[in-house]
């Protein structure tokens, strides 16, 4: 069952290797079939290049294996979470890429600095707040996609103009229009957190927040009605720069 | 048309991704056939290892296409905008490169402090000042090469001698006495600007500026009548070290 | 003799140009055989491409040589002192790893900043007190594993629930389950190694110590009787992330 | 003639692209045969994958070129001045590489932190004056060798015990017992400052020098007849480490 998408998620699994984005089994990608249900993800602790297709587990939107003879991604909780409470994404990727885990590590967002940020990030991507001891020592990969929701909806943040977080002491999760779009925006968030980093590590003196117009001028000339990017309407993040 | 141009355009930008300058496709170059007044673009947000010479695109200078099935890519008009102020140049290059955009982020110039600097880059290589609201709501990427201008022009800077602009919280331009020497110098920037960022990072009481005299002795032993760097009279940036 | 233990000592030492933890010769791998009290070593400044599995050597654990035609590497005095000190320990690993080096030379231990470092180590990875004049002016080697012994010892540390160790002013050592586990904890220490320095180097208010619950958590969910990730009951450290 | 000479100096040469210790062209390995003193040079501004033994250029130690069709390196004359001044010394190296570079340009020598260090660098790797304004206008490259004779003289350091220096606002250079040790020397030089850096980066707090009974016991463990590292009597500097 559901063979294009394992496909589809086996590949977008492979890109996390090539694009430097983990070391050893640290990364998971999954994507989802919205009208049946279900989602298909990587199984827990397999190496990559021993990894095959029909090795994608497939469950449903309860956590219910409904495919698969491995056992699921420990993180499939939280991908489940995130599936439940923003209907409009496609596919979800976890990693503990260096540069967005650091500022995962220091509890902190990664402010808008420059247009490489605004063609993807509609502003300051998210950090959640710590979790607590009882959500810890209790459904700690759900209460993890919790504190995600929880942060984007204090914070009025729309999951289609903000596709990544930062879950506090941990890592990155990013999603998108498809399991390979989602590790498209995986990639931008390494490589905006490399360059956020380098501004704030300066004396402060230096740093100079982006203007509010420059970053809408950049989002929305590639996101919306009226984007003007690349060959053709963008309807994904695939083809979003210069 | 532009057979032989449209191949230099298509391979100086396949050397974009060869030096690690652009990530996805983040990234293009131009060149100019002066004669006619055409200009060679790559097309806007398709993948470097998909690209052929004959999918870049002529254009006037005025920015009317004038062949070519593809859209030109986003930034064109700040490439136009640079051709037309800038007579000598013959080639134009935009990237995201991590260093240079860094120094673009924090809005600041990157000053000259060792001989790898003085060989390329004839004093600190400058930030344009930030673009007004109405510049950015308006005819942006045009305006962008607007800025660039006026920056040389208040400054008395020499295109000539400053093949490099940092556009402030966006990234750098480059250029040359060709499409692949402007690619040279997009690889000098970034290896500076990693070098200068490093020196930066140190507190204060560290940081040495670098002695006008020998500046000027690396600047004009590659560039000029007296230069004698080289195998004979060095014409362009490409070989000029060591 | 022990063509088996040879065989794994020599590909865990290959892992070490493989995964970037070695510059030149800088780097060593041994391995035990526990009933026979043998232990198998890197010889000393071999090249990794021009080694073979059968120039290994095989010392007792008072460090006599019993088979092998080269000299063991010069730090084997200290591979035997972890021996005789952790007798769970199967394999052990010397490099100077640039990252956890870097702490080394300052000496500090390495703080538990984020769920990467507890998926692995149980709290801050120690850092030894400086060697004392008279150790390092005698038996340098055996005294280096002496202290590492002692920081143990003090600091009421268990070997199993921390597979590392910085050296002061040197570099780290790293142990498993085997050869092969050591030389992952190497890989896994240089990462955490680099996050940390990254969120320390940053202004204090920034650093976010890590809750005691989540340390908790992470390393539990991966160690021990009751862990839930991967495939199976987890019995080495390979396969411990997502 | 010198037909071994320059082969060696030319794999010298491509080793510096292999270490990835130069951009394009900006570097330069020379050998000297002392017998007929002679130096080999490599030629100036010539690219690494176009070049053949047979370009080296041989000169005699007062700059004459005594054979070869092209001109030899813009340093040339900093190399004589070494060789001239340093009689023990059979290879010189000169890069940009990076992290010895953003020492030279911070006027800062490079400290002692570690066994790293230690292991080939008997104490601080110096770093020189500037120099003067007439010194630049005038025979700059025999002068950027003078300097770094002077800063050894005054500081009574030792060419054997110290093969590195970094001149400053420009970059290093390295000798040794021959081009290739030369070219060892530049790549470990290259390793103890990026950790240096990373050492001096943090807070002062963190800052612990390395004790000179270590410094000595690691600087002699590998040098001078009490060596005891390696497979024999250790002597060049190709076989150091573990």
């Amino acid at each position: 069952m559901l063979e294009r998408l394992k496909k589809e998620v086996y590949e977008a699994n492979m890109l996390l290797p090539k694009y430097n984005l983990v070391t050893f089994t640290w990364g998971n990608v999954s994507g989802i079939d919205r009208e049946q249900g279900l989602i298909v993800i990587k199984p827990s602790g397999v190496e990559y290049n021993a990894m095959k297709p029909e090795d994608m587990v497939v469950l449903d939107l309860k956590g219910n294996k409904v495919e698969g003879r491995l056992n699921p991604s420990s993180d499939t909780a939280t991908h489940i979470e995130l599936y439940n409470a923003f209907p409009s994404i496609q596919g979800v990727v976890h990693t503990h890429s260096r540069w967005a885990t650091i500022f995962s590590q220091m509890g902190m967002g990664i402010p808008a600095l420059g247009t490489t940020h605004a063609d993807y990030f509609h502003g300051e991507i998210p950090c959640t707040r710590k979790l607590r001891a009882y959500e810890i020592r209790g459904d700690y990969e759900r209460e993890t996609g919790t504190v995600i929701v929880e942060r984007f909806r204090k914070g009025k943040l729309s999951e289609d103009e903000m596709p990544a977080v930062l879950v506090c002491n941990h890592g990155p999760f990013t999603w998108g229009t498809g399991p390979k779009d989602a590790v498209h925006n995986a990639v931008v968030l390494e490589e905006v957190a490399f360059m956020a980093w380098h501004c704030m590590a300066l004396p402060d003196k230096y740093l100079v927040p982006m203007q509010k117009d420059l970053l809408e001028r950049h989002y929305t000339r590639k996101h919306g009605k009226n984007a003007y990017y690349g060959q053709n309407n963008v309807t994904d993040s695939t083809h979003k720069n210069a």
